[in-house]
C-alpha cells in the first residue's frame, strides 16, 4: 500500500484500514453458508427448463399434454402462465427494464431469440422425473435465420429479430422496426477543427468477442406462492429488492406481494441481476401449492443468462506535437442480444474518460442479434473500449518519441476535466495512479530477453450512487447488530461493519452482520456498479451518527445534563469531569429508555469515479501464439480502502478475469447460433497455473463525495487488462492485435503475417 | 359486543374493532407455518435427555463412557459442560432470574429435584441411536427423601431441599437453609380495628393441585454453535430476547453471541418462557460442530417444564351490615416447586385486588418441594386466590342478606381504590363488567331444575408494560412492512398491524407483519402479561405517527410547502387545495428522497388493569359427583377490542382452561414424588364435548394508558372460573368445596359427608 500517494491516508482511523476476520468467512470455508441451492423449504418439488434448439424460430405450437401425463409432474408452464406482457419500460430500482422484453426471455413469447430461450418449464416431484417430462412436450418451430454479429445486424438486408424494436436515436423513434435498437450521440468541443490541429492521428477498429462473468455458482431459485396470494422467493441475487421489483412486474402483482431473501451468492458480476428463474418458479408454484426450485446447469448459465456484448469499436485520436490530445472520435456498435439494453452507453460515456479531450464524438449503436440478453459484466462497456484508445494512445506517444506514461500523465482526467458527455470531474485519482505506477519497483525493473514485452493500460470506471439503508439496533452487551439488504458478494457485510464500528468507535468484532429478505429491512438497490462499500457505507455511517446521537442522550439523562453538552471521542462519552464507556453505557439502556435502534440511509445522486492502471509483462511463444504472462502489477484509487485486503482481492480478482477476456475467452458459434463450447472445459477461464502472483498498489485519493473518502473498487480493475495485454503483444511481437481474444491461434496468424509467412 | 358499557367505543375507528383476514392464517391453516420441531437446519442431529428417576437425590457418578462408545454417538452431555454457575440473581428482560438455578435446571448439578430432572443429553446421528445412548449412561444416585406439599415443606423438620436457599423476608436474609425461599408481607390501614367493625367475618382455607399449562406443542430446540464462536438457536419460545438472555447467562457468553429465532409456537401460557433444552443443545452442538435438535415428549413437558404451583390459600374478610367490605386478612403459600420462584408475590398483589378493602394484611411464601419448578400460567397466582375470596364474599352477601352482584358493585375497586401493595387505580372497568353481568341475558335467565347452581365470580389481572420494539418500513405500493419481535401467539400479528394500520389510516390488507430473529429487530420482551397488543401496540402506534410524519415532509417536498402545513386524515395528506392518498404518496417516494424507514418504541412503565366477571351454571350428579356445565358466559373489560373474535377467543379459552383447572387437571403424585399421571389420557384437560359454547361479553373502558384505550385481555379470563365453579357447586348442592380440583371423587365424598352418608 503506498501511503505517500493519496492525502487519505494522513487521516488516523482506527478501523478502516484494517484487515480483521471477515464475519461471513467461517460459514464460507465450512460450508455452511447457504447458496441458492442449498434452499430446503419444506415440500420442495424441482422443476426444469424446456429450452430452444433453435437461435431465431417462430413457435408454432406447444403440446405439454404428454408431459403433463407423466406420473411425476405437479405443473406445467408456458408464457401463456404469465400475465399479457404490456410493452413499457419502468424504472426498476434505479434501472430501466422493458417489462415485455423481461418477461419474453424468462419464457419465449411466440418467438425464440436464441439458443438456450426458455420455452416452457414442468415442476415435477424429482428432478429425474421434471427432466424426463421436459422431453414430452412437443414443441413447433419454424426457423428463421440467426443474426448472431453485430455488424449484421445492422446490415439494411438483415433479417429483422423483432417486429417492435425501432431504433431509438436520442429520443427520436425510427418508423420501421430495426435490429439497432438504440442509437447513442455525444459531443464535445470542435471535433473537426481539433483534428485540423492535430500533428499526430490515429485510427484503429478493434473487435471483441461475447464473453461471460463466469461465476462459479450457477442461478438457482426457489418460490414459493403462498394460498394467501404471497409470493417468497429465494435466490442467489445480486439486489433482492430489484429482483422483487422484477418478479411483481413480470406476474404483475404489487411489488409488496413478493418477498425476495437473498442467499449467499457465488459470484456475480453483473450477471445476476436480472430474473431468470424466478417468476417461472413462482407461476409453477402458484399452480401445484408447492414450494418450486429451479437451478441451471453450466449450459444453462451460458446460454441462456446474460454474458457481455461482442463489439465493434472504432476510435480515432489526435494530438499535436507537445504532446497534447487536441481531438477524438469513437463508433462503438454492441450486441444487445436477444433483447435491447446492452452496455454501450456507458462504453459511450467511458471511451475518452481517462483524458482530457477538448474535442471528441462519440457515436454508440446498441444492436439485438440472436444470442442471449447481455448483461452487465464488471466495468460494462469500458473494458471494450479501453482495448481500443490505449493501444492508439501508446501509438500516439510512440510517434511523438515520448514516454507513454509522461504522455499519460500529461493528458490524464483531473479534477475540472469535462467528460464527453457532459459530467466535470470532482477530485479524482488518476494522476496519482499514474505517478504510482512510475514510482512502482515493476515499472522500474527492466525487462529483458526475447519475445518479451511490456504492456500498459490506464481505465476508468464510475461507483453508482443509489439507494442503501440500514437498520442498527445497539445490544446491552455493547455489540450493535447491524441489518442489511445488500446481498454480500465481496465481504460488504465486513466493509459496512468497519464504517459503522470507525463512526462509533468501537472494534470491528462489536458489529454483527446481517442480510436480511425484503420484508424486513428497507429498500436497498443492487449490489453493483462498485457501490456498496461506498454508498451503503454511507448509510452505515449515518446509521453510526444517529447511534451516537441517541447514546449521548442516554449519557445526558444518567448525567442530568443536556444531551448537547455530551462529548463523543474514541468510544468515551464525556461531559466536564464525567464519563463513561460506549459499552458501559450499553449496558445502561435498560435504565435510560430501553433498546436503542437505528435508521441509516444514503442515497448518493451522482456517481463517484475511479481510475485504475495495469502493467503487464509477457513473453509470446511465436511457434504457437501462447502467451505468457511474467508479471502483473494492478494499479488503483481506492479512494479510502476500507480492508485493504479486499481491494486487492477485487484488483487481482478483475485482473484475472480481463487476462482471461483478453487471451481466450470466447462464446465459439457454429453457422446455426449455436454455442459450440458452453461448459467451462471448452471455455477457457485462467486457472491459477496461468498466472503468476498478481502485484497490486492501492493509491488513495479520498472522494470527496463520502465520509471516509470511500471509492468503489470492484469494477476498475477488469477495465485496462485486455488494453494492457494489446500493447505488451506489440512490444513482445510487434502486431497490433485488434481481436478478442488474443488466442494462440490468432496471435500465431499475425506473427506469420506481418512476417510474411502463410500458415 | 355491549356497546354501551364503555366509553372506548364511542370512539369511530376504522381498523380497529373490525375482524379481518389474519396474517397468519393460512399459513396455520394448511400446516405451511414452522414449529419448534419443524426446524430443519441442513446436518442437523437428535439429541435426547437422560431424566432422573427420583425425586431427590444426590447424583454421586455419572459415566458416560459405553455410551460414548455407541457408534451413532456424537456428543455428551452434562453440566460439567456448563460454565461453573455463579449463584447470582440478574436482570433478565426485567425477570430476575438465578443463573445458577436456571443452569442446574438445564443439566442437574451435584442433586436431582425432581423426577424428571435432566441429569445428561447425548447428541446422535439418529433420535434412536440417541434414545438408546441414553439408557448407557450409568448415574449412582443416593436417593434423599422428597417432599411433595408446600405445607409439608415449611415444616420445622422438613427435609433441607437447598442448603443454599435461605428465607428471603422483605429484604433480610434468615440465617439457616430454609425451604421457605421467600417471605412476603403487605399491610393497608388497621386490619385489626377493621375486623372489629366488620358485623359478619368469614374466613376459610382453600388448597390448589399442581397443574399444567397444556399446550399443545411440547418444548423444541435446534442449536449451532458455529465454529466463528456465533450460537444460533431456533426455539418455540414466548420470549426469543429473553431467551436469548437465558442462554448467553448460562453459558456465561455475550448476549451478542447469541442469536435465538422463535419459531410459530402451539401455545405457552407463561410455560414458555424460560429455557431449559437450548443450552443442552448448544453444548452438544459446541462438542460435534452440528446443529443439534432437542425435543420433549409429553411425559417430559408435564414432568419436567413449569407447571403452575400447588397452594395453600387463607382468607378471611369483613363487613359491616351495611354492606362495606371493612377488612381482609390473607395467608397465602406457593409451591415454587424444585427451585424458588414461584408466582406468590402475584397472587398477594390479586387477593384483594378487586375490591377496596381499607384494611388489609397479606402473607405470601415462596416454599421450595421436589416438583418441577413452578412457572408462570396464565394470571399467574391470581386465580388461586380468587378461589378463595369469591365464595367468601358469596358468603358474606348471604349472611347480609344482599345480592351478592349488588354487594360486589357496592364494594368493586374503582379509580382512585389503593390496592394492598399500594398501587392507586387509574380509569379501570370493575364496575362495567359487573353492571355487564347484571344486565346480561345468562343474569336474567333463571336457572331451574334440582341440582342446578348459579356461580359467579370476579376477577382481576394485570398488563404488564415493558418493553417492545418494531420497525415498519413503507413500500412504494403503498403498502407497509411491520418487523416485530414478540412471537405471535395469539394474533398479535394483525392485533399490531391493525394498530398500525389505524394510525397511518390504511387498511390492514395493506401491513404485512413479520416477526424475525432477535439480531433483526430491536429488544422485545417476553409474549406474555397480557402485553403485546397493548404494549407492543403502543409501538406500532409509535412506528405509525413516524410514518405519517415523514410521510408529510414528502408531501411538503412535492408541494413546496413546510411540513407543518400539511394535515393528515384518513388517509389523505392535504395542504390548501392540493392533496394525495397514502398510496399515491408511498409512489413517489423514490423520487423524494428514497425508502422510509422508521421504528417504533413503547416502554409502559407501569401496569394496565384489566377485571372480568364469570357467570356459570351447573348441574351436580349427586350419585357421582360429576359436574355438567351447563351455561357459561365470560365478561371482561378489554378497554378497546382491537380484534373482537380474538378478544372472545382468550375469553372463551380462559374459562376452558379455568374449568379444566376446577374440575379435574391435578398432577398425581405416587409417595416417592412420581407423577403418575404424565400423559392427556390420564392429566384430563377438558374436551369440546366437556363444553357449552361459552358466551362472552366485552366490555370497553379505554384504558388511560394506551392511544386507543387497549387493556390486554389474554390472562384475566382463567382467573375466576375456579371460583365461579366452587360458588356454583354450592348453590347446586350445598357443599363449600375448598380443594382443587373439585373432581367427582371428592365432590361425591362432600356431598355424602353433608348428607351424613358414608362412602
Amino acid at each position: 500500500m503506498d501511503a505517500s500517494a493519496g492525502t487519505g491516508s494522513s487521516q488516523e482511523y482506527k478501523v478502516i484500514g484494517t484487515s480483521p476476520v471477515r464475519h461471513d468467512g467461517v460459514d464460507k470455508v465450512t460450508g455452511r453458508a447457504e447458496y441458492g441451492n442449498d434452499v430446503k423449504i419444506s415440500g420442495t418439488v424441482y422443476a426444469r427448463m424446456l429450452r430452444s434448439p433453435y437461435a431465431h424460430a417462430r413457435i408454432v405450437s406447444i403440446d405439454t399434454s404428454k408431459a403433463e401425463k407423466h406420473p411425476g409432474v405437479l405443473a406445467v408452464a408456458t408464457s401463456a402462465d404469465f400475465p399479457e406482457p404490456v410493452a413499457r419500460v419502468e424504472d426498476l430500482g434505479e434501472d430501466m427494464v422493458n417489462i415485455a422484453h423481461l418477461s419474453a426471455n424468462c419464457l419465449a413469447r411466440g418467438k425464440v431469440f436464441y439458443k438456450g430461450h426458455a420455452v416452457a418449464a414442468i415442476a415435477a416431484r424429482s428432478l429425474h422425473e421434471a427432466e424426463e417430462a421436459v422431453k414430452l412436450i412437443e414443441v413447433e418451430y419454424e426457423t428463421l435465420p440467426p443474426v448472431t454479429w453485430v455488424e449484421d445486424g445492422m446490415k439494411d438486408d438483415a433479417p429483422i429479430i423483432h417486429d417492435d424494436v425501432f431504433t431509438d436515436s436520442m429520443g427520436k423513434l425510427s418508423d420501421k422496426p430495426s435490429n439497432v435498437a438504440k442509437h447513442l450521440h455525444f459531443e464535445r468541443g470542435d471535433v473537426a477543427k481539433g483534428f485540423k490541429e492535430a500533428d499526430v492521428v490515429i485510427e484503429r477498429e478493434y473487435k471483441t468477442a461475447t464473453v461471460h462473468q463466469g461465476y462459479i455458482e450457477p442461478h438457482a431459485a426457489t418460490a414459493h406462492w403462498n394460498s394467501d396470494g404471497l409470493l417468497n422467493v429465494w435466490t442467489t441475487t445480486q439486489g433482492s429488492f430489484v429482483a422483487q421489483l422484477q418478479i411483481s412486474a413480470v406476474l404483475d402483482i404489487p411489488v409488496s406481494q413478493v418477498t425476495v431473501t437473498p442467499t449467499e451468492i457465488g459470484g456475480g458480476f453483473g450477471g445476476k441481476i436480472s430474473v431468470y428463474l424466478e417468476p417461472v418458479a413462482a407461476v409453477l408454484s402458484r399452480k401445484c401449492g408447492r414450494p418450486v426450485k429451479i437451478s441451471m446447469d453450466r449450459a444453462d448459465v451460458f446460454e441462456a443468462t446474460g454474458p457481455t456484448p461482442a463489439s465493434v469499436v472504432r476510435v480515432k485520436l489526435g494530438a499535436t506535437r507537445d504532446g497534447k490530445i487536441v481531438a477524438g472520435e469513437s463508433w462503438i456498435a454492441f450486441e444487445a442480444g436477444a433483447f435491447p439494453g446492452s452496455a454501450v452507453g456507458a462504453a459511450c460515456m467511458c471511451v475518452f474518460s481517462c483524458y482530457d479531450v477538448p474535442n471528441a464524438v462519440v457515436d454508440g449503436f446498441d444492436v439485438v442479434v440472436n444470442k442471449p440478453r447481455t448483461q452487465a459484466y464488471r466495468a460494462p462497456g469500458s473494458t471494450h473500449v479501453c482495448l481500443a484508445v490505449e493501444p492508439i494512445v501508446d501509438d500516439i506517444a510512440r510517434e511523438l518519441g515520448v514516454d507513454p506514461l509522461e504522455f499519460r500523465l500529461q493528458n490524464a482526467a483531473r479534477e475540472g476535466t469535462v467528460r464527453v458527455d457532459g459530467p466535470v470531474y470532482p477530485r479524482v485519482g488518476g494522476v496519482e495512479v499514474l505517478e504510482a505506477v512510475k514510482a512502482s519497483d515493476h515499472w522500474n525493473s527492466p525487462l529483458e530477453g526475447p519475445n518479451r514485452g511490456r504492456g500498459f493500460a490506464f481505465g476508468f470506471w464510475f461507483n453508482i450512487g443509489r439507494r442503501s439503508s440500514v437498520t442498527a439496533h445497539v445490544n446491552i452487551d455493547g455489540t450493535v447488530n447491524l441489518v442489511e439488504g445488500c446481498p454480500d458478494i465481496g465481504g460488504t457485510r465486513t466493509s459496512l461493519s468497519m464504517q459503522l464500528a470507525e463512526t462509533i468507535g468501537v472494534s470491528v468484532d462489536k458489529i454483527h452482520p446481517r442480510v436480511v429478505d425484503t420484508q424486513s429491512v428497507g429498500f436497498n438497490a443492487i449490489t453493483a456498479g462498485s457501490r456498496i462499500t461506498m454508498a451503503t457505507g454511507m448509510a452505515a455511517y449515518n446509521a453510526g451518527l444517529a447511534i451516537r446521537e441517541k447514546m449521548a442522550e442516554r449519557a445526558a439523562l444518567l448525567w442530568e445534563c443536556e444531551a448537547d453538552a455530551v462529548e463523543y471521542d474514541d468510544g468515551i462519552f464525556r461531559s466536564g469531569e464525567k464519563s463513561i464507556s460506549f459499552q458501559d453505557l450499553a449496558e445502561r439502556l435498560d435504565d435510560t429508555g430501553g433498546p436503542i435502534t437505528v435508521n441509516g440511509e444514503a442515497h448518493p445522486m451522482g456517481f463517484s469515479n475511479a481510475f485504475g492502471a495495469h502493467l503487464v509483462d509477457i513473453e509470446v511463444d511465436p511457434e504457437t501464439g501462447k502467451v505468457t504472462v511474467l508479471r502483473y502489477t494492478a494499479v488503483q484509487d481506492a479512494g479510502k480502502a476500507v480492508y485493504p485486503p479486499y481491494v486487492e482481492g477485487q484488483l487481482q480478482g478483475g485482473a484475472t478475469q480481463g487476462i482471461g477476456w483478453a487471451l481466450n475467452e470466447e462464446y465459439i458459434y457454429d453457422s446455426e447460433g449455436r454455442m459450440e463450447n458452453p461448459t467451462f472445459l471448452d471455455y477457457r477461464i485462467p486457472t491459477a497455473l496461468d498466472l503468476p502472483m498478481i502485484e497490486t498498489i492501492i493509491v488513495e485519493v479520498p472522494n470527496p463525495e463520502h465520509p471516509y473518502g470511500v471509492r468503489g473498487v470492484g469494477e476498475t480493475p477488469i477495465v485496462p487488462p485486455p488494453a494492457a495485454m494489446a500493447n505488451a503483444i506489440y512490444n513482445a511481437a510487434g502486431v497490433h492485435m485488434t481481436e478478442l481474444p488474443m488466442s494462440p491461434p490468432k496471435l500465431c496468424a499475425a506473427i506469420m503475417e506481418k512476417e510474411g509467412k502463410s500458415l
